[in-house]
């Protein structure tokens, strides 16, 4: 089994490692994938070197779409091909994991509306808008999209992404 | 069941967090202890809430300890509750679970003689003078001890972990 993170410089450290990590524990093959290949570093400088360029990406690879927090968002949204992996994840209905700021890309690629899910604080106006049903849980599981809020939810964030991949 | 993680400032970030998130997935309730009360931050800056002093914990009360590296174990080593603390559970044949300078806090504990074990690299020479015998494996099970080198490590530290505690 695959697993896919799309992230960024100025990820949420933590939001990248414990998946990342928890993915490999199982015995998942995670893949990187950033805007160019090297390494990115997170807000707390932590570098995690990127395996693919979003453009090398074919989402059918992979069982799982991960998009942890923090800045990287910011930048990953803006990418038509970023948002065009996210949609074919869920075309398919294949599990798709946000947490924090990773919902942003959820949105602009039109993916929410009518979903229940959560973000972080600052982020939930905007989630609102897109026409996501809000939730202020530590985790909240809509058929294949799995969101959380921030660090603190990723016991909970984990859990359930570990369940839908019956893993 | 109940995990007690032992460290103090400038832990290595990734390998305290990773297990205390891992604990908490599986239902485990983890508490942090150091040297002090109130917070203790990693070298990359995360800060932790610290639940107990060392000397306020009863090392009865946890089915495992969890010794994260970065430098906090070169204080850790100093302390005598502590190496008490790391004791009681070899003595009780619990798990104890030691990455990268973890390992330091059972040499000064004179816990490793004779044991099969791992660490950083850095620490190799240590290990072995304390009677140890190294091995260069991402991890190394040795009866109750879980040893593993640094973070790449962590997926296989952590699958050792849980597998001893029937998670």
């Amino acid at each position: 089994m695959e697993a896919l993170i799309i992230s960024a410089d100025n990820f949420e450290d933590s939001e990248l490692l414990v998946p990342y990590y928890r993915l490999k524990e199982a015995g998942v093959k995670v893949t990187v994938a950033s805007l160019k290949r090297g390494t990115i570093t997170g807000k707390q400088g932590y570098e995690v070197a990127v395996d693919k360029t979003i453009d090398e990406v074919n989402p059918d690879d992979y069982a799982i779409l991960v998009l942890p927090g923090g800045k990287a968002p910011t930048v990953v949204r803006q990418e038509p091909k970023a948002l065009e992996i996210a949609t074919s994840f869920f075309v398919r209905n294949k599990p798709v994991a946000a947490i924090c700021h990773g919902p942003q890309i959820l949105i602009s690629a039109g993916l929410l509306k009518g979903r229940r899910a959560t973000c972080y604080m600052s982020v939930t106006d905007e989630l609102k808008k897109a026409g996501a049903i809000y939730e202020d849980q530590e985790v909240v599981v809509d058929a294949n999209l799995i969101t959380s809020r921030q660090p603190a939810d990723l016991p909970a964030f984990m859990r359930e992404t570990m369940k839908q991949l019956r893993l």
